[in-house]
């Protein structure tokens, strides 16, 4: 088969979104949005680098890199619309293969009603998926990471870690408790879409989504919204069983772990009890952490944490290079 | 220099496009069309697949990966705004190539008052772009591919085949005309934004962009618009000096080429003249080429090729393997 009739053979139907004129099928797609803003953004995943046939199956690693993508979308409070795949495959990859990548982008995107509206293969070596996601949000209703404000209450969604145990328990043999809930949620994370939707009434709510780690998400916020923060170390929420692993680990995972795509926010503490409602209407577990302040005698953006009574200051983690 | 470093420092330090309401530096990219409805691309260009640094400088292919992607845009009849740039960058590469991969694709995008809203850059072993284009049109002007009619007048812009030419030169030690010419039609094509922002008056056009080739996308446009299409092969344009390659060389490029990013379009004969005047307007060179008919006694959407006071089926040319 070639590309031209696979991309023809994944073209939707139907579509599912009304702000959808034209889909798959010309040079260029094109929509009208209803109402509201346009929220867009772009992620790439590389087998080997960001994601191993060891560990997860193609549908997974298909469905991971568009669920990657929608938490994104859910960290602006955007409803996802659509998205647009590009992969680069490699000649050991059958069309069957191929397929299934799609279907597990298609799985994810039909729980959402998102459509695929373009979609791209070209041949390479390293099998990679890069993912264009759009989603639409009501103006004044954009969660940027810069709204932060003094005495607001830092909240973060599900439990931190979880992925990166998941992957551990798949590349070290052993007896854990518990394996397939980690294991799943290495591989298919939940974006908390809804969630982040169901405090749309709310005036401001800061999100970041929490790709690279608490620790640096948590700084990403603090710095663009000129604030300091503190967050206490023993209402980070852990899954249940979590203690069965190497305590360095733990720490490792719940601080700098990402790729769980939970949610990290602020809001004012007097709204505090909204976000617990949104959580409690759409089934999703919240958790207060910590509090943001105006910084003292120093540059805002640091982040501490409270920990034995002592208050720290929680370092970013150096990013490897490019990776 | 990590990722997080190299993406805030290609940040731009202001936008053009007053329909952005946040760029780059949060989970996602915001903006609002002020008007019409948004028209999306996406592409992928993999190094030894679709460039090579032996016949292109890093920053040709950041260029000619961006022109690419907005020839789609003008093949819908849309304005470019934004775009979105995802790079695989393997080890081989400093952060000074990155740098001209991005200047590259800055260079044109200011050109035509594109913003940068979206930057990622992973590792991996092979050097990939991965861009995504956003353009607004109005609604009603977008130039789908199903909208030629009987008796339209086919019309191609610039001339076709110099891309491969250029290539070949680049790959085939010898002594050519117009080389510099020729290399620069391969390594910095022009997208017709220009040419096709001037037929907006126009009620009916339906336009392709020539990225897989003449006979390709002539039978795209017949197959979607359920019509027939005859060319006049003296009637193709090709560069003064195009003889001087051998003659399978030149038919295989004119029509089977590609890559030269000139628009195909179809429009009532009755505004041909509108076309010329859009051509002259913004120094385009436009040409004549067929005439859209309805199918007879066949299934529609084949092409004809009018040479040698013959008519023959132009045959599509075989894709190879998701190349």
């Amino acid at each position: 088969m070639d590309e031209f009739s696979f991309i023809n053979s994944i073209k939707p139907k139907e579509y599912h979104q009304s702000a959808l004129i034209k889909g798959m099928g010309d040079d260029a797609a094109v929509f009208q949005p209803l109402t509201g803003s346009v929220v867009t953004a772009v992620d790439t995943f590389v087998e080997h680098v960001h994601f191993s046939r060891q560990t997860m199956k193609l549908f997974q690693a298909g469905y991971r890199a568009l669920a990657a993508n929608m938490s994104d979308l859910a960290a602006m409070g955007a409803t996802p619309a659509f998205y647009l795949a590009s992969v680069v495959v490699p000649d050991s990859l059958s069309i069957q293969d191929l397929y299934k990548i799609f279907s597990g982008m298609k799985d994810l995107a039909n729980a959402y009603n998102m459509d695929l509206i373009g979609g791209d293969t070209v041949s390479g070596k390293v099998l990679t998926l890069s993912i264009t996601v759009i989603g639409f949000v009501d103006d004044q209703q954009a969660r940027y990471r810069h709204l932060a404000r003094d005495g607001d209450v830092v909240f973060v969604t599900g439990t931190l870690g979880d992925a990166q145990a998941g992957y551990y328990i798949l590349t070290h043999a052993g007896n854990y408790k518990n394996s397939p809930y980690y294991i799943n949620r290495h591989r298919m994370p939940i974006p908390r879409v809804h969630f982040a939707r169901a405090l749309a009434h709310l005036d401001r709510v800061a999100l970041n989504d929490i790709s690279d780690g608490l620790a640096n998400e948590a700084a990403e916020i603090a710095e663009a919204s000129g604030t300091d923060m503190c967050l206490y170390a023993d209402h980070i929420p852990v899954s249940p069983g979590f203690s069965q692993f190497p305590p360095a680990l733990q720490r490792k995972w719940t601080f700098f772990g990402g790729e769980d795509f939970e949610l990290l926010g602020t809001v004012a503490a007097d709204q505090w009890e909204d976000i617990e409602t949104a959580a409690a209407k759409t089934k999703t577990p919240v958790t207060k952490i910590g509090r943001v302040y105006s910084s003292q005698n120093h540059e805002p953006g640091r982040v501490f944490l409270y920990e034995n009574n002592q208050k720290k200051v929680l370092h970013k983690e150096g990013y490897t290079h490019f990776r």
